[in-house]
């Protein structure tokens, strides 16, 4: 019997059979960086269309694919769930009693705290580790991902008081084996931070696009006259719908705190335009400026 | 005497000098691309500051400078005013006086209501043409000028019953002398549109990235959370609060009518996330999607 490929899997930290659960852009990425790098023996992709596995499998991104969720999780030392939040919420619970002794779980969701809870809930004690890397794109699909896709990336872990200390490792070491800059902190101080430089962004350039469809019925110059600006500000509003819904869904509080205070902004600067009070939106302007530039 | 340089400045439309005021980014853009292309014998830059006419004279931008306007103008049949938009205003009428016989005059504001009202009453009836070149950035000043910047850009030029049908020609054939695709439209209808292209983009940024910093002084990982979604919802926040405070007195009317339907599309989606209304946000997450899309 041949013995096993040499990988850098051996050791404290290393895993030998890394399940991805959603073989997307993110997913997929994971997989590519993991294989190019030696991190895991075996990387096998999990999902509901086999079409879409074979796809994933000829691009790199896994060594096996499994429609069976208790056949890809069998035998892996690592599960990363990698799926729309609402489906890592629901696939927490029902992968759970399918996990091989000693399995750690960790997901790549743009929201911490709901997933946290439910991962603590349904998960052997200490074995959920949350984390998020700051990867993603308006763009989605495997067709998308690419190895080095979280270089020099931030990925987020938001331990809780139940995640095992070891376990954080393990999957630290996997973030920053993929060349992430790995961060540790408490999943609601997340979930308001990307409330504000992720989430609010994404609601922001959703309203934007959709407003100028709306004012185009009847200006029929105005997608002429959208320059680099225009683009800029509704670049993510390709993003999957569904998924910025299940985004919204799991940090409702969070989000809607920052968008009342951005509204209250947007106030400021309406009541200075009917006024023409040129010293308020000059202030508006000047603080927005030199934030961006501090 | 040497003969003048052959330049491509002959027959209906060309010009033989062409005064600058105002060599910034857009200004000293429109001096490289003429004196590129050779579509002028010569180009002068005005403006207050000497040392910055020399440098702009030393990025090959401009043939000769002038501090004194009146020198400046002195025989130029076109002069562009490419200065912030109130200064626009003001130099309409300072320099209505100083021009040659026949001159005609264009300016390169972002917004075209205001200043055609001053051109038309300023000047001698039908030689103003306003215009407005989409190419602007958040960069600033002479040293970010290229001659290509105008390749591929809408130029807006929009004429009053008062303009005459011969200056708009010769203006339109300058602008796509150096690239641009002119689009000839009325200045409130151009107004509006901008409103939505490009005043909102730049309003929604300045506050995105000033509730950004005031949100960090609690969250001090709020900007290692930052990812591609925050960099382009406030890339032109980088943009100089002066001009902008211009451009929005400029167009008080047609910006605070779209902040309010703006606001009013924010207003849904925080109603939405305060009862955790999933069908809500994926409809305006889809309407901003498709509209992206379509």
């Amino acid at each position: 019997m041949a013995p096993p490929p040499a990988a850098n899997n051996g050791g404290a930290g290393g895993f030998s059979r890394v399940a991805i659960v959603g073989v997307g852009l993110i997913g997929g990425s994971l997989g590519m960086a993991l294989r190019g790098r030696r991190l895991a023996q075996t990387i096998v992709g999990i999902g509901r269309d086999a079409a879409r596995l074979e796809t994933a499998r000829g691009l790199g991104a896994v060594d096996e694919i499994a429609t069976d969720p208790a056949a890809g999780v069998d035998g892996a030392d690592l599960v990363v769930l990698a799926t729309p939040i609402r489906q890592i919420i629901a696939d927490l619970a029902t992968l759970s009693p399918l996990l091989s002794p000693g399995a750690l779980v960790t997901d790549v969701g743009s929201t911490k705290a709901e997933i946290a809870r439910a991962g603590d809930a349904a998960l052997p004690r200490g074995t959920f580790v949350a984390g998020h890397p700051m990867a993603g794109s308006e763009r989605s699909g495997v067709e998308a991902a690419n190895p080095e896709l979280f270089i020099e990336a931030v990925w987020a872990l938001t331990p809780t008081a139940a995640t095992n200390p070891d376990a954080l490792d393990r999957v630290k070491a996997l973030a920053q084996g993929v060349g992430a800059r790995v961060l540790v902190l408490d999943p609601h101080e997340h979930d308001r931070a990307v409330a504000v430089t992720s989430h609010l962004p994404h609601v922001l350039a959703y309203a934007l696009s959709a407003l100028a469809a709306d004012t185009a019925r009847n200006s029929p110059h105005l997608y002429d006259l959208a320059a680099g600006s225009f683009a800029s500000a509704t670049r993510v509003a390709a993003s999957p719908p569904d998924l910025w819904q299940d985004v919204a869904l799991t940090n409702r509080a969070a989000l809607a705190e920052v968008l009342r205070a951005y509204r209250a902004d947007l106030d400021t600067v309406l009541a200075a335009l009917d006024a023409g009070n040129a010293d308020v939106l000059r202030d508006r302007f000047q603080a927005g400026f030199d934030a961006k530039r501090g």
